[in-house]
């Protein structure tokens, strides 16, 4: 294992697996290598920008901290965040798609019950968003867990941003006895992914936009289900044909409408035409 | 650009550096999404092992410091570094082999005149180092600068070790009018690469040691010539062939022997026999 020349690196490099015990650690890791030397060799990077990928990796580390996943940011901008959730959830009919989970998700919301308002004090167009959580049969899912978050109208999620008290646009709540669930929220809006690491300074290099179109995030969860990440995306939404990270589907761009219903007003102490979002979720058996 | 599927995902993010300028950019850009994702197609990792992956380079790049290098580690262990190297420096005859740089470079060493003793009060077997710096006609180049730097004997660089003064075994120097030089240091030891951190976790989960044979290394730059960065290795060490970071080439691999020249030791002020080793760096003229 001398002289490791542009020929023999990579076989080299795979020989010293042979030690490795777990199977899959030894297919993850060939794969890698392969694929890594590949990339390599087809662009023979020259010393200058082999350190400049060094350095841009460190930084992405770097930036990373409590409630900033830069790496996870640089996954969901390459497509490698929904190329995996592609892979692991090859949904059926009837079923909800998934989409990224983002890296703004922060575990241990709030479980509140009902009336759940999750806006608090945020100023902002109310919504109410409402639906079912329904089994592979259509019937409805008592006691489901929606755990739900989403950005102020200004852009940013209350980790990003000091103003906003913790936990704020953020809750968890369990459906009823029919399935159901309804909360009130405020009207997303559409805004750039944190633009101020290096994976932002990425996208500008390469002439792409950082923005999202308007989406409220779910993780949809009950016993003895498969749980769903997902986002419910605002159709007609400038942004909703060119998602920065790639999580818009077609299933899930839903239409956030008007309701003139007084007793949905009444209930929520608002006036009408109110906004609304209605959306059943399907999720599967556990396998 | 919505409904990415595992066929349209990798073709979906490459159609967004159509606004590339930078031509190389867009190629780099180009060729990593397609590795990347052809990864991610072949081994199709859980969403657990996409969060460890995620966690693992958040962890390589935190641990990084003024003083400590992870990616480089991470490069060098998988091969990467040697192949940017072999890609780089296809060696003719007569010039001298590269070999990778290591994390634990530090620019800025002092510049120091002979005698020339990077060794100040380390304790060890005291090694003279010597020979010339040639052009490719074999002709000496005079005032060639080595940049040289090793561990102490207990396989630690100044940098990892509080009780090391500052560029301790480290310094500079210029080769005479004749192109020589000549420096006292220690003899250096095989050594393990950092283990305390993520790199060191996964050398051992693949179950590679992580020992580098004894080296001194040398950037050797002088102007009109193309620098090069390289290590001298201990002819007879116990890794001299399983190297964790696949640095060694036979044209580096030297005798590491004893001399009886009474004028040398007394030069030195040591006491025959004296360990010492020779070589001849020769360096091609800058493109």
């Amino acid at each position: 294992m001398r002289n490791l020349t542009e020929e023999t690196a990579t076989e080299a490099v795979l020989e010293k697996l042979e030690g490795t015990e777990d199977p899959r650690l030894k297919a993850v890791m060939t794969s890698l290598i392969k694929h890594l030397h590949g990339f390599i060799r087809e662009i023979e990077p020259t010393e200058e920008e082999w350190m400049a990928g060094i350095r841009f990796l460190t930084e992405v580390g770097q930036k990373c901290d409590d409630v900033r996943q830069e790496f996870i940011l640089l996954s969901d901008v390459l497509g490698v965040t929904i190329l995996v959730d592609s892979i692991n959830h090859r949904v059926s009919e009837g079923l909800t798609e998934t989409s990224v989970l983002g890296p703004f998700y922060v575990d241990g919301a709030p479980l509140l019950s009902p009336p759940v308002d999750i806006a608090g004090a945020t100023e902002g167009t109310p919504l109410i968003v409402s639906g079912r959580v329904r089994d592979p049969d259509g019937a409805p899912i008592a006691g489901a867990l929606l755990d739900v978050w989403q950005t102020a109208p200004n852009g940013l999620y209350d980790v990003q941003d000091s103003d906003q008290p913790a936990f704020n646009l953020r809750g968890r709540m369990r459906t009823d006895a029919d399935g159901g669930y309804e909360f009130r929220t405020v009207l997303p809006v559409s805004y750039p992914i944190a633009t101020d690491g290096p994976v932002g300074r990425m996208l500008e290099a390469v002439g792409r936009h950082p923005y999202r179109p308007a989406h409220v995030h779910f993780i949809v969860s009950a016993e003895g289900f498969a749980p769903v990440t997902t986002q419910l995306f605002v159709e007609g939404d400038p942004y909703i044909d060119s998602d920065a990270v790639f999580g818009v589907k077609d299933t899930l761009v839903v239409p956030f409408g008007e309701s003139d219903d007084p007793t949905l007003a009444e209930r929520w102490g608002l006036v009408p035409p109110v906004r609304t979002v209605a959306y059943d979720f399907g999720l599967k058996r556990q396998a």
